[in-house]
């Protein structure tokens, strides 16, 4: 292995080394990102609007476009030290395996029991809904590993935990719905007949999946009708990219420490909390025009709102309950297709990320899962961890840029961000090895027929 | 959260600090291991008896009674900084549920793709076997971490690897198996119609549900029959106990960066593997009358070979083809019942383990599988890591010696082998959660039928 001699294999900082406070990118954009419309009125949503769904913190950090350092709790970090500092890894094997002159480095956000970056933002989340003596918290989770991440925080708060799981994924994952209930939550199959708009849903499609989108609408629901109970979400909220930046603050750092220069910075785009949190110190920098990066989002084919969907204000969930934010969309009303990445089967993106995108800051790219699966079974070979399916959309991104290295003879640098496991995703790598995993694209006019459906808003 | 200001939350070491060599605690030992012996003929075994069965290198390191550190060779070592070292973690939260004064560490080997400690001999066995020039291994798993880890190894080097999983594990886990399938490894439940032993076993128990010592004939018996094959074994084995000296020589690395002295040191006991490497350097200075320790071997009431097992030659498998070793067992006929804890159902013990046991350098415990699964839970719930059954029954242990502090007031050290992640045992969860979870306690008749068996050796 040809280690360089002095870049560790895995980079770790020190406990003193952490961040003490989150970054928020919003204060380094010129373009702001749109404000949330009240679903009704179409007015701009305040403190007082936002309040009955969210903790009274989250909701100041959701409407915060200006503090650009945030502290985090004394609490939220004592909790960090359980799973971070996460190690960043110079991925050596998969180089020599590549034979690529290019320099790739992963942050690993896998080594948790919730097997994801998910975490980062659980807990923070948690911690404001104890602080503010309620009772519990309700959410959605696609793959499960959100509601894997909240019931954790949850347990370890004594807070207790509601959570509506999408349809395919509770049915593909009962492993990890177990995982939710050793931590004390309980996990309901979304569309359920539970609430209103799930009846309302399967009223109209009977038989679904689901959707993330479906299951936000229900945990809305839930948490609206008791006041001991808030909403939280596990991406798409500026709240949670700003929890999330941990994880680029880290990787800077890590770089920095040894003087290391990323040229391509890479993630993996459902709703955006990986990438929005990997990519946040870099964006930064290439905001206050300090240093240019490229950064790339990478989306699964079968959902793709950054490549393929309309910048605009639409529904952050599929009952159309929730806020209107402006963002890359698919539409509210778009189901995406059963496809293996749960995590990334949102409509929308969020703001901030969707502006920056339109801002001409960031690329994006689609890719199909068979591809992906490839790109999972070789990096699991070489690297020895076992990626998680959402994960591998930015492992796929990396072979390709670092295979593009290769024809050129540049040695770039890659810094990708390797967001979870896939052990709870063995269904899904065995369809893929007997051959029966599908490709799933959107036709155009499936596309139009969901955009019509975009609320008449700027 | 109580930390004390000069010891992380986690230690790590740096990887110039990683130990170059394992320790061979045999040769510290007054009274060594007593030899193989030829199952036909009753002689002690040598090189030339071994070497159809086990690779050569890792045959001298069976049989090397007196080489104190044997190097880590350069490959291995790049292989070890994919993920180690593993970190030396004080259980901050765990001590505060309690409320103890003890301070309790835990070396987590669980942060690795096979889940567990098993790796760090998988490697090992892997290389050797490459260097060798074979085509490929043979081997048996239990619960599925020593296949998963030697899948990854197998692939990370181009090695074939055929691994017989115990049956009741095979069904128990089929996510497990198709880890090892992602790693390119052929899996057969065991016992099996593919071998002369595993057609003799299913005859004489129609419907077993499998046993480690079954697996071990069969893999035995496949290895044997190409010559370009070699066995290898994740457990029990002596070279086994040396790879893993790594856990115990990392964590005292450790504990000694920060002048730490554990009084307690706790490991689960099921072939030895981990227990063997976590108190190696530690037994090696208790051997040496520099230091003494409390060391406690845990294992299922189940299948309790230390304290209710015989010191004696046995067969180390059920089908009675491989060597005789001397060491606890509870005889190589007897069939344990169907626990969720398949890494810990082996009839015997590692021979050095037993001798030390034998000669009162550690004390042995054993546990029910409820109580494990009860602490199983505390601990995913305060400490985060959602625990093996396996590794449980140390939490298990090192809870009940927290609590007896907790009563004389005694702030003792306790430091217990974390062997892995639970991931794959969440069916084994489900049952306990819903209390469907039976513990099984051999009767003495059960045992005595099974000692007759015993072959008649000193």
């Amino acid at each position: 292995m040809k280690q360089e001699t002095n870049i560790p294999y895995k980079i770790y900082l020190s406990e003193n080394e952490m961040p003490r406070n989150w970054y928020n990118v919003r204060a380094d954009m010129k373009e702001k990102p749109a404000p949330l419309l009240d679903p009704t009125t179409g007015a701009p949503m305040g403190f007082d609007d936002l309040k009955a769904v969210f903790c009274d913190e989250l909701v100041r950090q959701e409407l915060d476009n200006d503090t650009r350092e945030i502290p985090i709790p004394q609490a939220i970090r004592d909790f960090y030290k359980m799973y971070r500092p996460s190690p960043l890894v110079r991925a050596y094997c998969l180089e020599e395996a590549l034979q690529t002159p290019a320099k790739i480095y992963y942050k690993f956000e896998g080594n948790n029991t919730s097997g994801s970056h998910k975490l980062n933002s659980a807990i923070a989340q948690a911690y404001y809904a104890k602080q503010q003596g309620l009772t519990g918290v309700t959410t959605e989770t696609g793959a499960g590993q959100w509601g894997t991440a909240l019931s954790m925080a949850c347990a370890y708060l004594g807070l207790d935990c509601k959570v509506y799981m999408v349809k395919c994924s509770y049915e593909q994952k009962p492993f990890r719905r177990e995982v939710m209930r050793t931590y004390g939550a309980s996990v309901t199959p979304s569309p359920s007949m539970d609430t209103v708009v799930g009846r309302k849903i399967l009223a109209e499609h009977p038989g679904t999946a689901g959707s993330l989108g479906c299951a936000i609408s229900e945990a809305v629901e839930a948490a609206s009708s008791d006041p001991g109970y808030r909403y939280v979400l596990g991406s798409v909220l500026n709240q949670v990219m700003l929890h999330q930046s941990i994880i680029g603050l880290e990787a800077k750092a890590a770089l920095d420490k040894y003087g290391i220069t990323p040229d391509i910075i890479i993630g993996c785009a459902g709703g955006g909390s990986n990438l929005g949190g990997l990519i946040a110190p870099f964006m930064g920098e290439k905001l206050r025009g300090e240093r240019d990066y490229r950064i790339i989002a990478v989306e699964p084919a079968s959902c793709p709102s950054f490549t393929r969907g309309r910048f605009a204000y639409d529904f952050c969930d599929t009952g159309m309950v929730c806020p209107l934010a402006k963002m890359y969309t698919l539409g509210s009303s778009f189901i995406p297709s059963t496809s293996h990445s749960g995590g990334l089967r949102y409509h929308g993106m969020n703001s901030v990320l969707s502006q920056l995108y339109h801002d001409g800051y960031m690329e994006a790219i689609s890719v199909e899962q068979t591809k992906v699966f490839e790109a999972a079974e070789y990096f699991a070979r070489t690297e020895g961890i076992l990626p998680a399916p959402e994960s591998s959309h930015a492992i796929r991104a990396a072979i390709d840029e670092a295979m593009h290295c290769k024809e050129t003879g540049e040695g770039k640098t890659i810094v990708f961000g390797l967001t979870g496991t896939g052990y709870f995703d063995m269904a899904a790598y065995e369809k893929f090895h007997n051959g029966e995993m599908h490709d799933f694209i959107p036709s155009d006019e499936e596309l139009e027929k969901s955009f019509a459906r975009l609320p008449n808003l700027p």
